[in-house]
Order: C-alpha cells, then structure tokens, then sequence
C-alpha cells in the first residue's frame, strides 16, 4: 500500500461548501492532521485516527503527515478555506523542501477549497468582480513594514483588498494602523466589509464607509474586505449589495 | 411563489468541484441562464428551463434573469470558477443598480465556487501561499495602461500573481507586453505557471522560468501564476512543486 498527503480545504465553516473532492479523499483516509478546530470538523470513523494539534505548530504538523505517508498512511491534512490561501499548503510543502530527500517524490495532492474571502465576497455582492489583491495582515511571519508598503501600492494599483488575519488578541494594533494607512490616500465613502463566520450559525456581516471602520470591527474569524474607488453601494431593504464594476471608464 | 435569482459558481470544469450549495439550488431552479459552454454543464431534468447565450452579453442575460425573478421564477445565473470573481455576479449587480427600482428588493443569493485561481494553484503546489493579486489581463473592459500600471506596481510590492484571461485570438499582443514588462523587473528565474483547463479532460499544467515564458503558451482557457521574489520550485520525479513560503525574513 502506497501513501500519500493530501492537503485539503475544508472551506468557511457550512459542511455545504465542502467540495465532493474533499469529501471523497476524508472517506479514504487512515488519519487526518490539523489545528484542532478544522479537525473537530471531520467525523469519527472505524479506521480513521484523528491528529488534532494547536496553532502555530504548522511545520510539525507537516513533518508528522509526511512521516506517516512515508510509512503508507493516507493522511489528509485539513485547512479552513483554501488550503494554498494562508494556510497548510505552502507549510507541508516547506516541510518537504527542508526535510529529508524522500519525501520529495510522496505523492503529494492539494485540493482546492472555498477560501474565506470568497464566501465574504459573495455574502456582501461582488466587492471583488475587478483585480484585486489579498494580503494577510498578520505580522508573525513578515516583518510590519513590508505590509505597509503593500497596502500603500495596493491603493496606488487601485485594487480592491481583501484582509486575511485582521486583527488578534496578541496584535490590536496592526489593523487600526492599517485603517489609517487607508484614511491617507482613499475617499471617506470607500466601503468596508466586515464578513465575520460567514456560513456559520455565528456569521456576522457588516459594510461601513471608511471613515466609520473601527479595529474592534474585526477580530481573527473576520476577513475584512476593502472596495476600490471603483466600488459602489447598492441601498435596498436589508442589508445593501456591494459590488466593484467589471469595466472601468477610459 | 416569491422568484429569487441565484448567481453561482460552476467551479473549474469537474463535477467534484461543485459545492453541495450549488448542486441543491440547481435542483430547485426553474430557469438556468449563462453562457453557453457553462449552461451545457447543467442536466436537463422536466420542469428546468435552459437559457443558454453568447459571451459578452452578461448585461442582457442578467437583465433576462432579473426580469424572469420578478415575474416568480426561481432562477440560477451560472458562472464557471466563482461567480464573483470576473464573472457573473458583478454583472447582475451592475444590472439591478442601472435597472427598475424594484429589482433592487429582489432576493438575490451569490454562491461562491472554486475559482481557476484556486485550482490551478492547488496543481501546482502553493504558488499563492503568500500575499498576491488577480489580473484581468483582458482590455475589453479597461484600458490597456491600467493593466500596465497595476503589472509594475504588483511587481514592487512583490506580490504572486494570478493573471485571468492572459490571451486572446482578438487580443495576441496583451500577453507579450505584461511578459515583457515582468522580464524589466524580476529575475529570470521567476516561476510562472501555465494551468489550462484544470480538472477538464483537457488539463495541462506547465511550470518555465520567466526566461522562458512565451506568450503561445496561454490562450483563454489558461491560468497564469506568477510567484513572487520568494517563491521557490522543490524539484522531484514528475512535475515539480512550486510554492510561496509563508514567511519573509525581516
């Protein structure tokens, strides 16, 4: 028996969103691997051993899953979202690229997943129907600076952003700095939109001018997504529709 | 019987990449309309009505869609990918804000799906497991300086890119113009990932440095990925991994 890693997306939160694939590849699985939560997500079975390991942990939790393949199990490794989008993926794969030769030529799957900012998006409209760009907020892994610079260009480029990892006990004040690096060069009316648990029975969605974001509208469940100048607000009863043109005037 | 209009995501091209939320509301749909190829994708069953049209008509077929939700009819906008990423739902959006006021208090639902981004991605490795940006790299809807403005400022900030639409038969020259404009400021070395028709029988995948990118290499059914300065190829038996690490070294 041959083994293998598959890292997997387990999408925002709605058992709905999980891809057949990802449903498929669980139901052939010796053991799944992840931050506890996303585990949590994944029923018990006869023949099925569950690894679930805190935050923060993310290349052991690779080297781990690499080992046991390269023993013959069928390890699947679950991420929330996407996996290649700020999550497990880029880690097994690091894992592989530091560790031991062999691990080279495991087979290897990534199977993609509703990442977070598109079940955001979808709630609020279309806030993302033009280019745009995704930057992860958190300064853990990248020093503060660069995301300044990133967001300075990002709003240069005019693109529509949207924010992975806003806002976190440990670091508040990353993303008050980043509102008001936002406040320098874009219009008051620039909508914001606080998509927070989206398909979950916690979901949460809100949408504010710029000059009404506050930091405490974000917490670490909320991707928080930033129109271009482009974007417009369509009023209606309920909450509005949120949506960035496909054309832009000549 | 209230009518709604559903805009949904069809996922890249495998049954197994539509998410069970899709599939459900198809089921429950009296009129489907979008573009052919994407129409041809749903079954026929008694009691569906299929609307398929021609590309470039997104306006008048989301007015179609929106006018038969008035009149009652529960009716699917379908995209390929997601919807909301240069597809469907930005055009239904743009179509309620320009059309009768009482289109605007219609219950319109966006259902998020895979993206070619996410997919051609997930083949490749983790190209996008870092901070990155999505291109329309189409002219039709904007003019050609903008795409060059956003291609070098994407480059300073260093961000992986997804580029949607690389080329078309109307529009050859696009694509060797961004390819050129890339070759002024990243190193040759640069991986760029061609994904064609990912999770199609048609699949293709091809990863070439920079140096080596041609523009015949995509066509309309291609993803291009570009990595960023970071992004790294872990070579191995078969086709090679490649992956943005998760962190930049301060």
């Amino acid at each position: 028996m041959s083994g293998w890693v598959a890292v997997v997306g387990l999408g925002p939160g709605s058992e709905t969103l999980v891809t057949p694939d990802v449903t498929q590849i669980l139901a052939e699985a010796t053991d799944v691997v992840g931050y506890f939560p996303y585990v949590a997500r994944v029923a018990e079975r006869s023949g099925l051993t569950l690894h679930a390991s805190d935050n923060r942990v993310e290349i052991d939790r690779s080297r781990h899953a690499l080992e046991m393949a390269a023993e013959g199990k069928r390890v699947v490794v679950v991420s929330s979202g996407d996996p290649g989008i700020f999550a497990m993926a880029a880690a097994v794969l690091e894992a592989i690229d530091h560790g031991p030769p062999d691990w080279r030529n495991l087979d290897i799957r990534i199977l993609p997943g509703i990442t977070a900012m598109l079940a955001a998006a979808a709630r609020a409209g279309a806030p993302l129907g033009h280019d745009f760009c995704a930057i992860n907020l958190s300064d853990n892994l990248k020093p503060w600076f660069l995301i300044e610079q990133r967001l300075r260009l990002a709003v240069r480029a005019d693109f529509a952003m949207a924010f992975y990892n806003p806002r976190s006990k440990a670091r508040p004040e990353g993303f008050a700095r980043a509102l008001d690096i936002l406040r320098e060069d874009c219009m008051d009316d620039r909508p914001v939109i606080f998509g927070r648990a989206i398909s979950t029975p916690d979901e949460e969605l809100r949408v504010v001018p710029l000059s009404q974001a506050q930091p405490d509208m974000a917490d670490m469940r909320t991707m928080v997504i930033v129109g271009s100048s482009q974007t417009k607000i369509i009023t209606r009863d309920g909450p509005p529709l949120v949506y960035t043109p496909r054309s832009v005037p000549v």
